[in-house]
């Protein structure tokens, strides 16, 4: 069926939610987001449309569109049976291409893997199946040819990688079949910075009921309320459940060290983002330190390439995985990273909020699971309750705590038609009476 | 004076020189390069004008161009008084943005470098000093205070910086005056890819007579071709003479420690990019190898942020540390970079060609000589001898293989209205004809 399918054209929208007005998804550092997502549709000849999205905070949402619709001329006239024959040749065509690449990582990494998973998305539609599935169904030769190499051999062989995927093989019916009943654990993050202690109790009893156990709060902006918050959060949540801390990258080394050790007592589950995304050396000396303390370090979000996911995943440094739906050049860049996880032990546990990041990372969690890793444990999904069934026809579902995995084809990105025309930047009614310094050009 | 300079506006141009026609300036990796600028000029009420370039390989060079008319709003109608009383806060205004920092390094620091050195660039002439001599007459708590110390803390502290830069005050005049007579050692990169042998010995022939003696040669595509080419400009340069390689990037970390072992021994000084950009315990590993060699190992031109050059320098990864004048967030980052070199005795050897870059980078080489780490010992500047005369007013000038001490006022940057003229992208007559699929949008 691929063979027939002919890329005509790609739609790229500027979708901003001001999100800052109740300052959900605030944190010491990303002070007021405006969840944002550029919204990248292949249009085919058959009418099977492509769909993905591209996370941002709001200003520079248009940085990653005005990129995408660059790139997207490479694609024009392609037919998907040319991806599905070798979807290293265009994943590579763009992140190596030998003008752009002086770009480095950031926008023109985050632009690639939007035309990469909508590609992706497209296949899977094709054949009627989640992108899980698909993933799943892939040959481990398929997988690993996938894969750009050329950094990763020092951490993870090609060979390695094929035996981590045959090795899970035989229990892969047996394990879809289990997902199917229940799917990945989700855990929740209800400590936002701008909530106060009231709302944040409603909202983790709510949570509670559904079946969530694991919670996370924010920390870094200042020592007092961290530790108010996290006594009050402990309180609530019991003994027995995880909470995790994330920080956001606030912290210098030293300081994530000197700030950790004032708030220890709460035995976080992990600290995530204690430093800057791209400090190898200096996650390496806080995990030095955490040890000690029996608290993991988990980051991802902000990771910028493959290369400095192998560094933190061999060193030791991170105990937790959190790939990022769009933060790498996609499906291509994401496998490499949770092979990787599977060599050196360290469970994936993707990060998920925004806009379409929980409908995503379900199916790297469900491929892992299923396919690569083949292990539960440890393994934790971020789930967030808003921006879903207002947004999506396919919101992300949960049940008792686990994500619903998913069954319709491909990514299930597709949005409400009444979404994208609320909040189309900067034109839409929502924005056109508020847009502020940065932002306000929007590609012609 | 500066009290009285108001930006009222910010252009930007996307110019671009059909460079791979001739092959100057390939490497293995970037096979066909068009050296390109994002062209920058602050447009102020005095007629006074602030410069800068960014330099691409071409494609992309529109996305720069875009970001950087994006982040434009948030300058004009700015005095150069506001930047001079806190070069910090317009930096971190933009780079630390609550939410364009999603963005992360590449495009975005690199957009932000290129409107920070355009209001350096404003302030030196509105002093009427060169760049460095602006630089080099700033207190040490000027200086300290320009650099955003969130993440470099652990490697070097304001106060041991400005321990560095008080150590180095005695001596200032003194090599002003001495680099007035003849400016920082330069070397040049010769053995571009696309030439021949007899292309190559003509270059290097009239170089020497220039008064050259060091010199450097692209490796990493075909191990044969680079032993001949060795061995050939080993030949030629003689015994003492530095003979210099590069990779850009080509090679995996255990490929470059087998690749190293087949050409040591024609003695190359350094290594440069052995492999890719942000891999640290990469390049750890491979200086460990270097080191019983005898065999330097540089970086920097695509070292995407000072948290990967912090990491490269502390750890003694590079022993020659080439920071760049357009990768990086403008002045304020370059800063902290050459600041960390001095503390770990690391020599800044900085990295040039392009367009512009030469132009840049002396003035940096000037002031890490005059009034860092004080030394001119193993401190090279790279030299290319093209784009230069037909492209600035003021270009680049060598003599008796020194760089010529620049005096007009700012960096120098000011380019012919002819250049501009015959290169713009994609409108003049050089490209109308030419365009291909990638980088044929332009911000409208």
């Amino acid at each position: 069926m691929a063979s027939s399918i002919t890329i005509l054209d790609v739609l790229v929208e500027d979708i901003r939610v001001p999100t800052s007005d109740s300052l959900l998804g605030s944190d010491p550092f990303h002070r007021k987001p405006d969840y944002s997502a550029v919204v990248i549709t292949l249009k085919t000849d058959t009418g099977l449309e492509g769909n993905s999205v591209v996370f941002n905070l709001g200003a520079g949402n248009n940085w990653i569109a005005f990129g995408v619709i660059d790139l997207a001329s490479l694609l024009k006239g392609r037919t998907l049976a040319e991806f599905v024959h070798s979807p290293a040749k265009l994943h590579q065509l763009m992140m190596e291409h030998h003008q752009m690449r002086w770009l480095a990582d950031g926008v023109f990494r985050m632009a690639t893997g939007g035309l990469v998973n909508a590609l992706w998305d497209l296949w899977a539609k094709s054949e009627n199946k989640p992108l899980w599935e698909l993933l799943a169904d892939l040959s481990p030769e398929a997988i690993v040819s996938c894969i750009d190499w050329r950094y990763l051999r020092d951490a993870l062989t090609p060979d390695e990688a094929l035996d981590i995927l045959r090795n899970a093989r035989p229990g892969v019916t047996q394990r879809k079949a289990q997902m199917r009943e229940s799917g990945p654990a989700a855990y929740s993050t209800s400590g936002w910075l701008g909530l106060d202690d009231s709302q944040i109790c409603d909202h983790i009893k709510s949570l509670q009921q559904q079946g969530f156990r694991h919670f996370k709060s924010k920390v870094g902006s200042n020592l007092k309320q961290d530790i108010d918050r996290l006594k009050l959060l402990r309180q609530l949540i019991g003994d027995d459940s995880h909470l995790m801390i994330d920080a956001n990258q606030i912290w210098g080394v030293d300081e994530a060290i000197e700030w950790m050790q004032q708030i220890k007592v709460y035995r976080p589950y992990w600290i995530e983002e204690p430093t800057a995304r791209d400090d190898v050396l200096g996650y390496i000396k806080i995990r030095e330190k955490m040890k000690h303390w029996n608290i993991g370090v988990a980051a991802g979000e902000q990771v910028p390439s493959p290369v400095i996911f192998k560094q933190l995943l061999k060193s030791g440094a991170l105990t937790h995985c959190q790939i990022d739906a769009t933060r790498l050049a996609g499906v291509n860049d994401v496998m490499a990273v949770i092979l990787i996880a599977a060599k050196y032990g360290i469970p994936v546990c993707p990060h998920g909020g925004g806009i379409g990041l929980c409908n995503m990372i379900q199916h790297y969690s469900l491929w892992d699971q299923i396919a690569v890793s083949a292990q539960y444990d440890n393994r934790f999904v971020e789930y967030l309750d808003f921006l879903q069934d207002d947004v999506f026809k396919n919101p992300v579902a949960v049940h008792k705590g686990h994500y619903v995995t998913p069954e319709q084809p491909g990514w299930g990105l597709e949005m409400k038609p009444e979404f994208i025309k609320q909040f189309r930047f900067p034109t839409s009614p929502v924005w056109s009476s508020r847009s502020g310094p940065i932002g306000a050009l929007f590609l012609a």
